[in-house]
C-alpha cells in the first residue's frame, strides 16, 4: 500500500455546504431491521458536521420542536436537512406540502425521495443504501443542499435505472509472471491482496469502497476472471478472508462477488470431472456455495470466463453455456446469489489464412441461440463491442438478440486498450454513445435493454475496474473521473458527460476557480475522440503492441491466431463484414442497422473499416479519402494533445502541486506516444498506399 | 537438475576401440609440475580400459619391457597406445622411427603429437590439457586408434589455431522476470545456479566441463553479460561459490570467467562512481581482483558488457571504451588474467524515422577509433556480424579494422534468432563462412585475424552458450552438434563442416546404422541453410517478433527504437548501406568488399537487402527477381522442412526411442513454424508489392 491515498471525489471540504448545516438523521428503531449503510449514513453526517461546524441531531421529537417539524416553523434546533428512513417516520402524519403522499410510503430498493420546501431538505428512503444515496446526492449538489429563501417546492424520487451497478477487479492474489498482480492494471498493486492472500489492514479497501457506495456502485468482484490455482482457493480455504472483504464492502451497500473456475471441482475439490451434468460436481457446488453463504450471508455471487483464451468450460464437456451458468445458478438460487456469465468466448487460435472465420460474431453465435435457456439469477455479461474493449466498435449484437435473458453490458474502465492510464482518456461519452444506442433504429436504447423488460429481469452495467493501490487510485489523476463517472451512468445512463464531468470536477478539486474548472473539462472533455483520432483509424482497431497493448504497432496482431486483423494491403485496408460479401456478420444486427452498416454508402464513417474492406481513396461521408483521414486525423490527435499539455501546464501554481506534475508528467508521455502513433500509422500507410500526404506533411 | 543426462558424444561406447587396448598413461613424477588434468586424463583411460576390457599401464619400465617399448618388440605386457607426458619421458632415448626429433621436445600449450607406428600409437604433451586433447583426439579415431597391420609410420604435432576457444554462458542466479532463468537460453534452466546461488551439487556440471575439455574448450564464462544486482555479488559475497565452481572447470583445462558490471564498484563497492579515471574506483577494482584470485588462482578474468542495451560504461563519465577495458585489464594484469570486452555497443534508442543513423556502423565508429589503445590481456570481443547474431549478415568491418588489438570473434550457440532449439539449424557452416571470410579478399581470414599476429597477440572464438539443465543439454538432442562444432572449429577453424558433422553422428550415436547416419547428416546437413531460406529473406535480418525473437513479424522491429529496419514500402525493400547514396557502412570495409557490398551488381544475392534498397522487380545474379525470391525461398524452405520431418521419422526404432521423439516432436513444431513463416512473409511482401506469385502458388 503506498502512503495516503488521494481522497478523489470525497475530499472534507466537498461536505462543507452539508456540513455547515444542521443536519437530523433519523434511523429505524429496530437494530434487527438495520443494514450497516444506516450506521454509514449517520457517520457520514456526523463527520461532516463536526468537520465544519454544523449541528448533528438524532430525533425530531414534535414535543421538543412543537407542530410538524419538517414543514412549519420549529422551537428549539430546526434541522435544514432531514436524511431519514420510512420507518423512522411511522406514526408521524409528518406530510410536507409539497409532498404528494406520506413521507412514510415504502421506495423501492436503493431509491431515495428528496422533498424540498424553502430552507428545508428532507431525503427518505426505506433502505441504508437508498438513504446513503440520498446523502451523497445531497453532498453532490453543493451550496445548493438546502433551497435557502423563497423557491418553488419539490418532491422527487430517484431511484437507479440499472439494478446492477458493479465492478470487476482482475487482481490476482501474488504477482503473476506475465501480467503482474493486476492484470491490465495501471494503478500499482491490488487494493485488496498482497504476498498471495488477502491484506491484513484493509483500510484502503475500506475508502475505496466509501468512494463506490457513494456514487451507487452495488457489486464488486475482486478477483480477476482469470482464476488461478491460489485464486481458486479463496472459494474454499479463503473464506475467512472474504468474510472480512465483505464486511467492509456491506458498509457501503456493495456486495462481494468472486470469480470462480468452471473446473474448480477438479481445482479444489479434487473431482475427476467439471462436467455440469455430473452429480457428484452439483453437490460440490451446491455444497461450497452453502459454505460461502455460512461464512457471507450477503454475498453476491460469481463471475465466471468460461471457454475463453484458455479458461475451462463446458465446451469440454459437450455441454452449452446455458448448461455451464445454469449449473452454477442453482447452487446460488437458494441463498439469492447470482451468476455474472461473461459472453466473451470466441476461438483465440485462430488461422489468419482463413478470412471466413469472423471474432466479431462469436459471442452471438454462441450465446443468441441459447436465449431464453438461463436461469434468472444469471446475467449473461455482454461486453459493449463484439471485439475487445477497443477505442472505436459497434455495439455487440448479442446485447439486441437475447429478449428472455437478463443481460449486463460489460466495459472497461481500466484502459487497456485507451492508454493504460498514461493518456488522459475520458471514456463516459464512449460509454454514453454505447448505452444511448437504439439497437432497433428506435425504441428501446442498450441501457433500456439492460434495465429488463417484461421478458427478463433487469441487469446493469459492469466496468473493469481501473483501480489499484496507487496514490491517486487509478495511476493517472484525471481517469478518477472514469470511476467517478461509470458510478452515475449505473445509476442514471441518460445522464450527459458534460455535466457529469463538471460535477465531478466540482467535488475532486474543491474551491477551484473558474479557470482550473475550464482547464479541466477541456482536458478531459473530448479526450477519447481525440484518443481515437490519433489510434487506430475508423474503427479498425487492434494496431497495439501484442501483449501489453500500449502503443502502436500496425501488424502487430495481423498475423497471430487472436482473429484481430485489417487486411491492408498496397490498394486498401478493412474487414468485409457484409453480408454480400464478407462474413456476414451485418447480419448479425436487427433492422435497420443489418442494412445501414451493410453498405459502405450508409456506413458511418467511424465504423467503415469494421465493416467495409475499402480502397485508400475510398471517399468517406466527411468528404475526404480514407487515406486522407488516416493522416489528418492522426496529425489532428497528436496536435489536440500537444494542446491539451499547453493547457495544463498553464496550472501550475493553481491546484495542489503534487496532482499538477503527476498529470503533467503523463501528459507528457502523452505527447510522445500521440507522435508515435501519428507517425507510424502514417508511415505504415504511406509505405504500403503510396499516396502522399495531400497536406504536404513529410512522412517517413 | 532434470534427471539423468544424456551422454552427448561422450558415450562409454565412444571409448571402445581405445578401452579395448593396452593402454599406457605416463604422468609428470612431480606432483608440484601437475595439472590436475594429468589426472583426468589418467582417469579417462582407467574408466575406458576397464569398461571395454583393456588394460592401463602406469610404467614402461625398459628393464622389464626391453629394447625400445615405443619403438620396438617388448616383453610383457605391450602398449598399443602411449598417452605421456614429455617430462616422464625425460632421460629416456625414446625416439621411434617415424620421429622427427625426440619425444621429450617441449610442446606449446594445449598441443599434442601424435605418433604413430604400426600397431602402436604414442600421444605426447607437456600439459595435461594438452594430453587430454591427445586422448580425445584418439577417441574420435574411434577403430583407427592404432594403425594396426603395415602401414606408414607418422608424426604430427597438432595444435590449437587459436589461443582463446570460450563458452559464455547468459545465467542469471535466480530466473529474471521477463528473460528467465538463461538470458536467451532454450535448454531449462542454469547448470550452475538454482535458487539465487550456486547449485550444491555440480554432479551436472563436472559432466559439462568433461564435454566441454574433450572438445578444447579452454574457458567458460558462467554468469549473463547482463549484471544484475545478485549477479554483481558474485564477485565479493560469492567468490568461495565461484571457487567450487573453479574446480569443477580446471579439471577438464578450463578457466572460470566472470561476467561484471562496469559499476561494480558502485553496485557492490559503495562507491560514488565508477569513473576509470577515479584512483578509488581503481583500487576497488585491484583489491576485488586480488580477492579473487585469493580464492581461484588460476580465475580467467573478466567479460564486460558496457555501455550496451542499458548496461553501465565508461560513456557515462566522458571516458571511452580503451580506458574502459584498461582500467579493469590493469586490476588483472599482476595475476594473468583478461578482461574480455563486448563490442556490441550501439544506440538502442534509435529514431526509426531517422534513415542516416545506422546500428551497423556503431561498432566500427566506437571502436576501430580506438586500435591500439587496449592493453595487452584486453580482448575485444567482436559479435560476428555487425547487427546480431542473424541468420545471415556480413562479417563485421571491426575485425579488419583493430590490427593492433587482441580480437575475438563472437558467435551465438543457443539459437536466439535461429529456432531456439526448437529448429533444427546447425550453425558449424556458417560459422564455418564466417571464420573463413577473407576481409581483405585475398591474404588472412578472419580465423587468421584472431590468431593474432606480429602486431597484437593472439585472441580467438567465443560463443554464447546454448547449454542449460535440459536432458539432452541443449534442449533440442541435435543441439549438442552445435556445441560439438564450436569446440572443433575453435581448434581447427579449417576443419569442414561436414567432416565434423560425421564425426559427432559417429561418437553420439555409437554403432548406428549406415541409415541412420545418412539421415542425420541429411537432417542436419544444410539445415542453416534451410532456416535462411523460410526466414528473413537476402539478408534482411529481424523479421521476428520482438522480445522473444521466436517466429515471424515482420514489421516486429520496423518502427521500434532498436536500429533493425527493412524499409519495406509497396516499390521495394531493404537498406542502402551504401556511400553513394546510403548510410556508408560500405565504406567500413578494406577493399575490395567496400566495393562489391557498394554495387547491388556485384553485391552477393544473399546479402542484397543488407546493403541496398532495391525495387520488387530487382533481378538477382540467380536470375529471380526479389519478390519471386521471396515466394520461392519460403516455400522451397518449408518444403525442405517437411521432408527432413519425413526423413526422421523414417528412424524410428533405429535409434534409442527418447532421442527419436524429442526430435520428432520439435521438428512436427519446425514444420509448423516453418509454413507460418513462409505464409507471412509471403503474404507480407504480396499485399505490399501486388506481384502475384509467378509460380501460381496462392498467397493468402
Amino acid at each position: 500500500m503506498t502512503g495516503d491515498a488521494h481522497p478523489a471525489w470525497l475530499p472534507d471540504a466537498a461536505f462543507a455546504p452539508l456540513g455547515r448545516r444542521t443536519v437530523a438523521v433519523l434511523l429505524p428503531e429496530q437494530p434487527a431491521a438495520r443494514e450497516p449503510t444506516w450506521d454509514t449514513v449517520l457517520r457520514e453526517a456526523d463527520r461532516a458536521t463536526s468537520a465544519h461546524g454544523g449541528v448533528l441531531l438524532r430525533t425530531l421529537d414534535p414535543q421538543v420542536t412543537g407542530a410538524d417539524p419538517l414543514d412549519g416553523p420549529v422551537r428549539g434546533p430546526a434541522p435544514d436537512i432531514v436524511l431519514a428512513s420510512t420507518s423512522a417516520l411511522t406514526g408521524s402524519h409528518w406530510r410536507p406540502r409539497a409532498a404528494s403522499e406520506p413521507l412514510t410510503s415504502p421506495l423501492p430498493r436503493d431509491a431515495f425521495r428528496e422533498v424540498r420546501v424553502p430552507g428545508r431538505t428532507i431525503v427518505v428512503a426505506t433502505t441504508g443504501s437508498g438513504l446513503l444515496a440520498g446523502l451523497h446526492h445531497l453532498v453532490r449538489q453543493g451550496e445548493s443542499v438546502v433551497t435557502d429563501g423563497p423557491g418553488a417546492a419539490s418532491d422527487t424520487t430517484h431511484a437507479p435505472a440499472l439494478p446492477i451497478r458493479m465492478l470487476d477487479h482482475w487482481d490476482n492474489l501474488g504477482p503473476h509472471p506475465v501480467m503482474g498482480q493486476v492484470e491490465r492494471g495501471y494503478a500499482g498493486g491490488s487494493l485488496f491482496f498482497s504476498d498471495g492472500a488477502v491484506r491484513e489492514d484493509l483500510s484502503r479497501v475500506a475508502e475505496y469502497a466509501r468512494l463506490l457506495g457513494s456514487v451507487g456502485v452495488n457489486r464488486v468482484a475482486v478477483n480477476n476472471v482469470n482464476v488461478h490455482a491460489l485464486e481458486a482457493r479463496l472459494l474454499t480455504d479463503g473464506l475467512a478472508d472474504v468474510a472480512r472483504l465483505a464486511d467492509v464492502f456491506r458498509a457501503h451497500g456493495i456486495r462481494l462477488h468472486l470469480s470462480v473456475s468452471f473446473a474448480a471441482p477438479m481445482l479444489v475439490g479434487g473431482l475427476p470431472t467439471a462436467d455440469p451434468d455430473d452429480p457428484d460436481v452439483r453437490r460440490w457446488w451446491a455444497d461450497a456455495t452453502a459454505k460461502v453463504y455460512a461464512a457471507v450471508p450477503d454475498f453476491g455471487g460469481y463471475v465466471v470466463k468460461a471457454d475463453s483464451e484458455g479458461q475451462p468450460g463446458p465446451f469440454a464437456y459437450g455441454r452449452d453455456h446455458a448448461d455451464g451458468a445454469n449449473l452454477l445458478a442453482r447452487a446460488l438460487a437458494p441463498f439469492g446469489g447470482t451468476v455474472f456469465w461473461r459472453a466473451f468466448v470466441y476461438d483465440h487460435r485462430q488461422d489468419w489464412r482463413d478470412r471466413s472465420t469472423d471474432r466479431a460474431r462469436a459471442a452471438h453465435d454462441c450465446f443468441a441461440p441459447l436465449d431464453g435457456k438461463f436461469d434468472d439469477n444469471v446475467v449473461l455479461q455482454v461486453k459493449h463491442g463484439p471485439m475487445d474493449f477497443q477505442a472505436r466498435e459497434p455495439v455487440s449484437p448479442v446485447l439486441a438478440a437475447m429478449p428472455h435473458t437478463r443481460l449486463a453490458v460489460e466495459l472497461q474502465a481500466t484502459q487497456e486498450y485507451t492508454g493504460q492510464q498514461r493518456h488522459v482518456c475520458h471514456l463516459h461519452p464512449w460509454w454514453h454513445e454505447i448505452l444511448a444506442f437504439r439497437p432497433w433504429g428506435a425504441g428501446r436504447s442498450v441501457a433500456d435493454v439492460v434495465a429488463g423488460s417484461a421478458l427478463a429481469p433487469g441487469g446493469g452495467v459492469v466496468a473493469v475496474s481501473n483501480v489499484g493501490d496507487d496514490p491517486f487510485w487509478t495511476g493517472h489523476p484525471l481517469a478518477q473521473a472514469n470511476l467517478y463517472a461509470f458510478g452515475r451512468l449505473a445509476w442514471d445512463p441518460t445522464l450527459s458527460p458534460e455535466r457529469v464531468l463538471a460535477e465531478w470536477a466540482g467535488l475532486a478539486f474543491p474551491g477551484a476557480t473558474e479557470r482550473v474548472r475550464s482547464t479541466l473539462l477541456d482536458v478531459l472533455g473530448d479526450s477519447w475522440h481525440t484518443y481515437e483520432q490519433y489510434t487506430a483509424p475508423l474503427g479498425v482497431g487492434f494496431m497495439v503492441r501484442p501483449g501489453h497493448h500500449y502503443g502502436p504497432d500496425v501488424d502487430g496482431y495481423e498475423y497471430t491466431p487472436w482473429g484481430t486483423y485489417h487486411f491492408a494491403d498496397r490498394d486498401g485496408v478493412g474487414v468485409d463484414r457484409t453480408r454480400a460479401t464478407g462474413t456476414g456478420f451485418t447480419g448479425q444486427y436487427p433492422a435497420p442497422w443489418r442494412d445501414v452498416y451493410e453498405s459502405p454508402d450508409s456506413c458511418p464513417d467511424e465504423l467503415l473499416l469494421f465493416f467495409h474492406h475499402v480502397p485508400y481513396a475510398h471517399v468517406l461521408h466527411s468528404g475526404s479519402t480514407v487515406i486522407q483521414h488516416i493522416y489528418d486525423s492522426r496529425a489532428a490527435g497528436a496536435a489536440r494533445v500537444e494542446q491539451m499539455a499547453a493547457a495544463w501546464s498553464e496550472l501550475d501554481g493553481a491546484i495542489p502541486a503534487g496532482v499538477f506534475e503527476e498529470v503533467a508528467a503523463r501528459l507528457a508521455e502523452q505527447v510522445r506516444s500521440a507522435r508515435e502513433w501519428r507517425d507510424q500509422v502514417s508511415a505504415y500507410f504511406f509505405r504500403k498506399s503510396g499516396v502522399p500526404d495531400a497536406s504536404g506533411r513529410a512522412i517517413c
